[in-house]
């Protein structure tokens, strides 16, 4: 890796660990620069502001959350409904070791900030937007398929896709809340159940 | 009222409308006093710490959310699952007066906090799981009138009530994502959808 790569990955990181442990506002130019042991003006040299390099973090979170857990439950040799349980799963496994690893259950990282900078920053409202509907077609896909097999009759497959997403970041959200990552192996489990009936 | 009175009240309600458009860490003290019209020296006076003033906010938004939407929704002479779809019609009502006024869809000033400052603040997270059980007992409270009435026949409401709670959050933050109050309007019916078995 050169030099140059090097420093830029390591404010990428800095900034990922620090926002996602504590939240954007909280974490300014100077603790990213402290953390990844760069000088100011190596961190404007690669990201103008704090806004951009928060729209790569939220890139490289997205790059981490497909490979480490879209991919490894939406797999096309799972039935169709055994993926949502496995995305459930593996949600509560990751969340459980960022318990162990910080203390805090800390939530999901797209929802953490749309919640906090929705009302603020169109760009990172429009990311996170963006990522919620990647997320949402690999559940809506996964639907199609259970209803190909039959098993989900007279469903609106893109309603209950939203739906599930709506429930998993809401889950994911009280699992941080109380600071409990067991509650996602209560709730997630019924992420199947729910039904968005197709309109007739 | 008195002087002092309307002093405090005018910190609560700058606190609360600032940090609900923005963040907890967005608005500084001098903001607060600066929107609230009074000097420092009355903020302090008032309130010890920025997190002693957003305890008595979340307070005050309990109140309100009460007063507003559990008193209203769940209203004993409404047959118990149409309370539910109370409770997202005026969820939705609110949220698109909110956009009407400020421009933007504000998502749940419990959640908001939560999501912000769960791993960072103890008395603040521990106030808001307070209030989100407060809520869910409503909820359940509501479940088990239905199931009383034969309206849901094997379902864990105690479970359930959480569920729903989950779901509800959930879409009120891709709601606030999205900038969009009408996604309340898909997602919320089906709400009263969502059912955890009881357990054998």
């Amino acid at each position: 890796m050169t030099p140059q790569a090097d420093t830029y990955d390591r404010i990428l990181q800095a900034a990922r660990d620090l926002i996602y442990a504590r939240s954007y506002a909280d974490v300014g130019v100077a603790a990213i620069c402290e953390h990844a042991r760069v000088k100011k003006g190596s961190f404007y040299h690669f990201f103008p502001s704090k806004q951009e390099l928060t729209l790569a973090v939220l890139d490289t979170f997205f790059v981490d959350m497909k490979a480490g857990l879209l991919d490894q439950a939406f797999r096309p040799e799972l039935p169709p409904l055994e993926r949502l349980q496995q995305l459930g799963e593996l949600t509560y496994e990751f969340q459980a070791r960022m318990k162990d690893m910080t203390g805090h259950v800390l939530g999901c990282p797209f929802g953490n900030l749309a919640s906090e900078l929705a009302t603020q920053d169109e760009a990172i409202r429009h990311k996170v937007s963006a990522i919620f509907e990647k997320f949402q077609s690999a559940i809506e896909l996964t639907l199609q398929q259970a209803r190909d097999a039959g098993d989900l009759p007279a469903t609106d497959v893109a309603a209950t896709a939203q739906a599930m997403l709506a429930y998993f970041e809401g889950a994911v959200l009280l699992a941080k809340t109380r600071n409990e990552p067991e509650l996602l192996r209560q709730l997630l489990p019924a992420m199947t159940q729910i039904r968005i009936p197709a309109q007739h």
